[in-house]
């Protein structure tokens, strides 16, 4: 028979068991973190009809699409999950209570060039709070804590969550009278981690910003000191803008609430120069970056948007969230060496039959599981060596072992792969010894 | 704003948060059942390449693909895990564990035409071991022993599992010199539940086999008695078939294993009538129904197949296992009432702040969280008749209330809403009373 060469597309994450076991883990975490403060799960398809999915897209976006046509529907797989968001929402407007809080963790598609670390296919885990009209601001500080409680249990060290506020800077930038300019400075001092701030300062000269107000916009996104500090500053930096005023009379709001959340001072900052990309933030932003590993980018971004849905109904759907692109955080901390696959079986214990006499080890195995423990049972008739290896090689913490002498005396050999000890004991005690 | 109508694609199954929690604990139940026997979890891609998915696929399977090109890419949308599966272990083949024993749970996608409780996206929930050239036939008496593991959990009520061995159907047409008929016949009288014995014979007799022959095959099939008796009356039989005997040692050696895996003598039985149309199966099939819903079908099937991944590679991947349609069971069962989602959220306790000073409320949710109680809430500053109704409708167990007074007293307002009880304790007390 010809054969057809067994290769995955590339950027496409797949991974062996055992780093499967650990990805599944985290997963795990942020949804338990996610319930932890309530949110309720949903699950939408992957495929929806392209007139609803595209019906804001434009631009780089959709270029990116996995669209295609079966029989008469015009087809794309989702880019991203605030869009099935903002359809369900507007769908089942009268099913939902709100504020309607949910998370959604599932597969996202971008046909973007493959890079490494770049992924076509990959998770999104998010969290966003919807309400009709207005939503409390002190939803915005919960977020934060969100994603504090969230990276406490990842484990994946120190963390920082950068807070700003959009109205802040659009505010600044009117007052400056640049407002046509506002979403074109934000897309530039967005990038000035990454290009410096010459670079920045190029660009925005560029975009035909006098000198006198590039110099006053870097100096402003670039002031110093601890959150109070800042805020004292912005205000009295004294800039008659309602907008301002009003971004920053909710960033007070939100720095004041944090703390109450259970969030630790050193693990949110106000940073003036976060700014985000895209166009629908607008009011608090979030970054979240590992303080010893900041190359790594945000590992967790958000924000507040005031129309969710506007291209479905004309009720005024707004909003908070955030979200962890997994799939990337993944595969980065993974080749850094900052997690590691430890574990390569869902089993706790494995039972070697050392003849081909199953019967006993059968029963050994149901007993076990009857008991809360998760129990394989090695069936085939190999030699010993060959057992072992499989023992070895699925890195199992604890093996039974049966033969002859411990079927007769209706008892087990339990050993202890780590330590290397093993003793003859009762399924009794076996169990006792596991748990 | 031109609006779209936010809708969602015919046979996409998308559900109510409710509705999704229930979901979510089947399939979480249905995971922690498949790993109680120690199985590897994976995670394939959604989207592969047409030349490898669509490898082996032909017919009736290749019509109902999603299959467009992005690029250069002749790309699919996966139908089933059982492919993917084959590509990942001759892939891997080098870095896995034989036998190599994995579950999946994930959508596949069938452009069926949409009919009530069929769909296009639909989740399976999967398990095969997986080894080289051959597997030991105790394998096949575990996987009934999940099936009986996992629907207990599931506690859909009473179920049996149908046992059969392909080998003995084709012994026994090969022995009545029908083997070229082989195929075809299976395929018939895999359908006799639903198309009954009389319409049966008249397809089997349009296939050209002579009457006193379909008579046998119908009589065959229809053997009734115990585990026990079935096995004498085939050995009676005394058919001089080397396969129908090859067929007939593994199906003893199955029935033998399965109580020893804890499976009660009433929920497997043997079934010769069971084919499972699928060509691929050569050994032991699998069918499951709840006894007092037949009308169901089976709801969960497989079996055991000699070559998993020929198309991929020379090595000869034997297998068995089994397979889940968790999207139209989950349907089903709810639209006839055997299922119900009660729990309407995530949440445990829900906090309402009876005014607009949210600091108080906001730090007994903290405490409550680290105490891992599940905890939201309520930020809106709405009168106090709005947030009972969210309340009402979250159908939530516990509230707690805090105005001035427990302010004061730094205690809370505890509310059982199932007993309508209410009482003012401390935060510790609180806690206590809530676990």
């Amino acid at each position: 028979m010809e054969k057809v060469t067994p290769k995955t597309l590339p950027g496409f994450l797949e991974l062996l068991p055992k780093e499967q076991i650990l990805f599944n883990e985290l997963m795990d975490k942020i949804r338990h973190s996610y319930e932890k403060f309530g949110f309720l799960p949903l699950d939408t398809p992957i495929l929806e009809l392209s007139e609803v999915l595209l019906a804001k897209a434009g631009g780089e976006t959709e270029k990116q699409i996995y669209r295609f046509t079966k029989g008469e529907n015009d087809l794309s797989l989702r880019f991203d999950l605030t869009v099935p968001l903002a359809k369900y929402v507007a769908e089942y407007y009268h099913d939902l209570s709100f504020p309607f809080r949910r998370y959604q963790i599932g597969k996202v598609y971008r046909g973007e060039k493959p890079q490494k670390g770049r992924f076509r296919e990959f998770y999104q885990c998010d969290i966003d709070v919807i309400n009709e009209n207005e939503l409390s601001i002190a939803t915005d500080a919960e977020m934060p804590s969100i994603i504090y409680h969230t990276f406490q249990e990842l484990g994946f060290g120190d963390f920082t969550i950068f807070i700003n506020n959009r109205k802040i800077l659009n505010g600044l930038f009117a007052s400056l009278s640049l407002d046509k300019e506002a979403t074109e400075i934000l897309r530039v001092i967005d990038k000035i981690d990454k290009i410096g701030e010459q670079t920045v300062k190029k660009e925005l000269l560029t975009l035909n910003i006098p000198e006198n107000k590039v110099d006053k916009i870097l100096e402003f996104i670039q002031i110093q000191g601890t959150t109070e500090e800042k805020i004292e500053k912005l205000k009295q930096l004294n800039i008659q803008n309602e907008m301002f005023q009003k971004g920053l009379e909710e960033l007070v709001e939100v720095v004041k609430y944090i703390p109450l959340y259970g969030v630790p001072k050193e693990n949110f900052k106000i940073d003036l120069k976060i700014a985000r990309g895209l166009d629908y933030y607008t009011g608090t932003v979030y970054e979240t970056f590992l303080n010893n590993y900041r190359e790594l980018g945000s590992i967790c971004s958000g924000g507040r948007y005031e129309n969710l849905a506007d291209y479905y109904t004309d009720k005024k759907l707004c909003g908070v969230g955030i979200s962890i692109g997994l799939s990337r955080l993944f595969y980065k901390l993974n080749e850094m060496g900052l997690i590691e696959a430890k574990k390569k079986t869902t089993a706790e214990v494995l039972i070697l039959p050392m003849d081909d006499k199953l019967d006993y080890s059968l029963e050994v195995g149901t007993k076990l599981r009857e008991k809360g423990i998760n129990t394989e049972v090695y069936l085939e008739n190999k030699k010993i060596k060959a057992k072992m290896k499989y023992a070895d090689r699925l890195g199992i913490k604890y093996t039974i072992v049966i033969g002859e002498e411990e079927r007769q005396e209706e008892k087990v050999t339990l050993k202890n792969m780590e330590t290397g000890e093993q003793e003859k004991l009762t399924i009794e005690q076996a169990i006792e010894k596991i748990k």
